[in-house]
């Protein structure tokens, strides 16, 4: 008898299951009942529910809550700074059973490659990932990455069975200004899925950018902003990364009416936020507490998600589905204690059973040397445009603040929290230098410097003293990217990233507990942060508004253009 | 430009709409807002909404509330007893924009060629008719059909563009105990859709039947029997045929909440009850009426249609969307006062401009001339095995009567309400003739016949008379199938169904006003029914419980098997 009559006869008990959860409820995510009976599993599948079944193998989950594996629709796991075979220990065990990951941080450094690398991961791995395929490398033309992905070199891995569409859009201004390689980009995934990416966005740019297929945001930070992306046919992804926190603002419009046209999204996370709060448990059990109703918190966290991504073989604990279940404490609680992918049960065995895949993009850092001098901001202008950083948020004001030059070079400004930022082109290709200021960090000695840059990954750097700026910029060469913090001439603490400079090859473990001596660090410069990394990350990225650096200048997101000096 | 570039650069406002609706506004069904402003339309898309458009062509519509196009999740095009063309000019001004049929009662009568003849059909109406290709022709190996269908025969129609599946499963004991021609044609649509037909499944046995791939249902008649049924992952579509009448009892579970996962169907609905009552728009109304939020009804027959069968382009009014558009006069009325298809005004003219296909199965009824005597009902057994009708309903009780033999035969008891009900081979195979009684007609006196007799589609015949019912069947041969009424030796009315014994050549109205005629030739019989021709059609479809009478004999669909005699 093959898998699939196997499935048959033991739904219908004409042989005993694979395997039963005996002793739970299962909470539907349809009408919000709680089932009671068995939980029956043939394979990957669940084949019966609220019915007896014998089996093989049976599992007492006696006094708990099953529900159907979390989906994260849209993250980077490059932003966990481990590589997806620890990714996946880190989260799965909460009950993150899918993630749908857009590799675009890894293919900026060595383009399909890196994409290539997540595919052959996905096949090994506990969890479900999904790799989109990243649709902006580079996000624009006003940076320099280490590769660049066109329409064709998109063709050529779209077969991979972990391919779920196109990735986020983020060249927003290239779709609706009909940018000729957006355009090659979109029709190749026409009717298919389009991921999305239009902060602030509105009126008929909005539609535009809708009107071109895209189908899927989550850059909404205000409920006005996601309700107009709802109305007009998009399904809002509410995002809580490490740095952009969304839910709060979003929570008002989940409501079980509307909750099968939402999901949840992290976006960036970083082990250290997972393991003081959670993944999407933390999500699920933040709008419980807020006061969202159960129903429309997991149902966002699962069902919803897998309409949202065409992932019919998955969103529900119910009979043909895969048996992706978590079996939690209650739903206020959101406590994974059993988690099953794919019929699997999730341990230490059978993380230790997994294949392997040798990172890649090693060696990748290749910036010049700098000394401190290069960290001048020359210019005869007192007005000078500064960052201004919003805690919890990629979006940035743009400020215009009086400084004055002396010996023709504008200098940081500590009394003011004026810092100078700094981005440097470490890819080999032409070992750009840009400065400028940014204000918020409170950065008051000393320099933090980082490979982690989005999308392009340069280096950039924070800082209040340029010969420190120097020295943290020169270690990242030394141990191929990371975080580092110097102080006084000395090295203070680092975190080694050294796959495409944005990965550990370490446990997320000890990327954790580095990450904690790391925030210490930063604290002792006066850094008022909770995560002035991360912080430090978006600020380079030219696809989020308002003002931002690359190696080649500040840029006026709004105007799409880099600001003459 | 191409239309891709146009879409986006006429929702932008760089270039004029091709059309604007002006005046109305959107009732969006996500979050059940009212949009005003314009909605843009690009060739067949919709491109803008709530902002000010230039455009080519206006259409005022002030005052009128604007819907996305509605979507009839399953029906039988032949049971409108018109063609494909006249199905569209009847009910595609009520707004129905998308109609999802199975095409099983002339593939019963000609096989695939029936199939072929929808598919091309489909290319010229209006409406968007998505031809599902049929499971189960026959519904089971218990009666004779014109044709044959197996999966290698599926396999060769399902190119198609109108293509959407495989069409309702009704063969679901052969699903549960794994019978290896349905096997088969499961297996190959295995991660497509697969529609269900299930009447009063549960527990274990619904389990194995969802188990096995299948996604949608329609045979749900109380609430508790939808419930198991969404909480098991199937999507219900709540159904209001002509004699199939579950609305009432399933209102209850059409919530806000719930509707995301609910839909609408006709399944089966004559131009009579079409014209007198309405289609769809009927099935809003009285939803609303019963107290169902507009919200929920609306997104039902629409938005959630469009996501249970993976139609991602259509089911709101929003940029990139087909523009399937019905303005209508206020939520309450749905009555649709302008319908778009495509971007296609509704009219004479776009009627009139359609392409044309021949009706194929012409001269398809090959019965025996049958004699009065053929009508008797042998047997020694008094108690006799009865069809209790069930008015406004296709599921039936199991009666067991008294019934006393006379000269060896069996009478009908016009005092008692049993009448005899005959079914006669049709399609030139075997001239089988089944005879056995039927309670509920009312019927005292002369005889109807019909060869709209699911799904094999032979003759059925009820009447007190033998002579009437043999005169009424074979003035169906005569007339290449049909509707008769038969009095006192006379044919008192008829409506001739010459395509496939099914579908007339004349116009709705035409068929519409001829069923008026019948409907009176009916009442001078006594017959109490509302729809006595429907109600007919059903009593011989032995995938409906209970008792039902094919060509072989009485069937017993509890027990899935003949009764012997």
């Amino acid at each position: 008898m093959d898998q699939f009559e196997r499935r048959i006869a033991q739904a219908r008990g004409d042989m005993p299951a694979d395997l039963v959860l005996r002793g739970g409820q299962v909470f539907d995510l349809v009408t919000g009942a709680m089932i009671g009976g068995d939980v029956a599993i043939c394979g990957d599948r669940i084949v019966g529910i609220g019915a007896s079944y014998e089996a093989e193998r049976i599992i007492d989950v006696t006094g708990l809550t099953l529900v159907p594996g979390f989906i994260d629709t849209h993250l980077h796991v490059e932003s966990s700074l481990v590589t997806p075979f620890e990714f996946d220990r880190c989260v799965t065990p909460r009950g993150v059973t899918t993630a749908i990951c857009d590799p675009h941080e890894i293919a900026n450094v060595i383009g399909l490659d890196g994409i290539r690398y997540f595919q052959a991961a996905s096949e090994h791995l506990l969890m479900d990932l999904r790799v989109q395929l990243s649709s902006c490398v580079p996000s624009t033309d006003m940076e320099t990455s280490g590769a660049e992905i066109l329409a064709d070199d998109i063709a050529r891995v779209m077969g991979h069975p972990s391919a779920i569409g196109l990735a986020e859009f983020m060249n927003y201004p290239g779709v609706i200004h009909r940018d000729p390689a957006a355009m090659d980009k979109l029709r190749l995934f026409e009717g298919g899925h389009i991921d999305g990416h239009c902060p602030q966005l509105s009126g008929r740019d909005l539609n535009a950018y809708i009107a071109a297929g895209i189908r899927t945001e989550h850059e909404a930070t205000t409920a006005d902003e996601a309700l107009e992306k709802l109305r007009k046919g998009m399904r809002v992804l509410i995002r809580e990364g490490s740095v952009s926190k969304d839910l709060d603002a979003l929570q008002p419009i989940l409501t079980p009416a509307t909750s099968a046209y939402l999901c949840l999204c992290t976006d960036d996370r970083n082990p250290l936020d997972i393991g003081e709060h959670g993944h999407l448990d933390y999500m699920i059990r933040r709008l419980i507490s807020l006061g969202t109703e159960p129903l429309a918190a997991y149902r966002a966290a699962s069902l919803s998600a897998a309409e949202a991504f065409g992932l019919k073989d998955r969103g529900l604990i119910a009979p043909g589905l895969r048996a992706d279940i978590v079996a939690i404490d209650s739903l206020e609680g959101c406590n994974a204690q059993l988690v099953l992918t794919a019929g699997r049960v999730v341990d230490d065995a059978a993380f230790a059973a997994r294949g392997h895949v040798a990172p890649v993009a090693r060696q990748s850092v290749k910036a010049p040397q700098v000394a401190a001098q290069d960290f001048r901001y020359t210019g005869n202008r007192t007005e000078t445009p500064v960052i201004g950083i919003l805690e919890g948020k990629i979006i940035t004001e743009h400020l215009t603040i009086d400084i004055d030059p002396q010996d023709g070079d504008k200098r940081p400004d500590p009394a003011r929290d004026l810092m100078r930022i700094a981005v440097i082109e470490r890819h080999g290709r032409n070992g750009n230098i840009a400065t400028g200021f940014v204000k918020g960090f409170g950065i008051a000695r000393g320099a933090i410097a980082s490979t982690v840059c989005h999308d392009h990954h340069n280096i950039a750097v924070v800082g209040a003293d340029y010969a420190d700026m120097a020295l943290a910029a020169n270690r990242l060469s030394e141990i191929e990217g990371g975080f580092v913090v110097a102080l006084n001439g000395q090295i203070i603490a680092e975190l080694p990233l050294p796959v495409a400079g944005l990965m550990s090859l370490e446990s997320f473990e000890d990327v954790r507990d580095r990450l904690v001596v790391l925030r210490d660090a930063a604290r002792s410069l006066d850094v008022t942060l909770e995560e002035p990394f991360l912080q430090l990350a978006f600020l380079a990225l030219p696809v989020i508004p308002a003002l931002k650096i690359t190696d080649r200048g500040m840029v006026d997101v709004t105007k799409f253009e880099i600001i003459a000096r």
